[in-house]
């Protein structure tokens, strides 16, 4: 005798292809995934590329670390194995939203390769793209745009990435943005050229 | 001193507005949640709808109860406290689609009231809508297109909604549809009548 599990899950196929969804939309959904230390500027890319994309009518949406810890991660702390578990379910969120025709956004610093590669390997080939918003930690700190760095280096914030907890680079992301030198404009410019290259064509000059 | 907590996460508000999203595609983004028995007809109803709003250019999506199982879910079992678990986590997901700008058709037991009410309640005023899909047990059971009501009755499933857990229908639905007297077409009928006075027009005649 058991509770019902798994085996007692039968998969049920949609009746609308993703071809199907890219045909009405006129894209392919997709989810791009921004990594990068806090204050890198992966919020800021995200809800001006967000913004850009409307404007030329593909149907996009914003997956946030801080939004997210309001709703579905609520439940979440910052230990390494609730971080794991926050990528893990923003992760499949953005599967679906991909599933559903969406350009999906998602700004998250995602510190751990192992958990950004699980989030690519649950998405269909192609369709996962890694981003690394590159700039030095010593930049972030000193934008320190939330004032978390500060409240880390006085050990009021535990385990903070950059400072009491690893970040580890993408080894072979698809695009990488070094914020440090380019301005937001410029970097989602080269965002939008690279998408140019994948199914998402939006006129930049 | 303490871990990063809620005190240090900032909302962040989008630069897309959901009424220019609604603008893009015609259509405002919305839940259909669809709550009954196991083997009602919730999942079949779901695909239907889902394949007649794409053919008529509505921005749509299925949530599964079975599917999501698979993945944003997968950790979780069938004891009440995580059938709860679930329901809230896909009420989050359904709610980041309806602000997508998606129909998200959630199809799912969700056999609680205060369940459904919580997804109800973070949702955006309007945009959630209740739909039973009612079907007296012994129909249901009669079908048993999973061959799960005679394993709960063979005591190999506990806690299966109908058999050994309550099912507690919806108070005030917003729709009812009565999958043992209308055909599946009939019901979509129902639906598409609804959805007409809610923004999402459809010609069904």
């Amino acid at each position: 005798m058991s509770d019902s599990n798994t085996r007692n899950i039968q998969w049920q196929s949609g009746l609308v292809e993703r071809s199907e969804r890219a045909a009405l939309n006129g894209h392919p959904g997709m989810t791009l995934w921004l990594t990068g230390l806090s204050g890198s500027g992966k919020s800021t890319l995200a809800r001006l590329l967000e913004r850009r994309l409307h404007q030329h009518k593909i149907r996009t949406f914003v997956l946030d670390g801080d939004n997210v810890r309001h709703g579905l991660n609520s439940d979440l702390g910052f230990t390494a194995e609730d971080r794991r578990e926050n990528i893990r379910r923003v992760g499949e969120v953005a599967r679906l939203m991909t599933e559903a025709g969406q350009v999906c956004i998602a700004a998250f610093i995602s510190p751990y390769r192992a958990d950004r590669d699980r989030v690519r390997n649950i998405h269909p080939a192609g369709l996962f793209h890694e981003i690394h918003v590159s700039c030095p930690l010593e930049h972030c700190e000193e934008r320190d745009p939330k004032g978390l760095y500060a409240k880390a280096r006085r050990g009021e914030i535990r385990n903070f990435t950059g400072i009491g907890a690893p970040y580890e680079p993408p080894e072979s992301p698809e695009l990488v943005l070094r914020t440090e030198q380019d301005s937001p404009e410029a970097c989602i410019t080269k965002i939008l050229d690279y998408l140019g290259g994948h199914g998402v064509r939006v006129q930049t000059r």
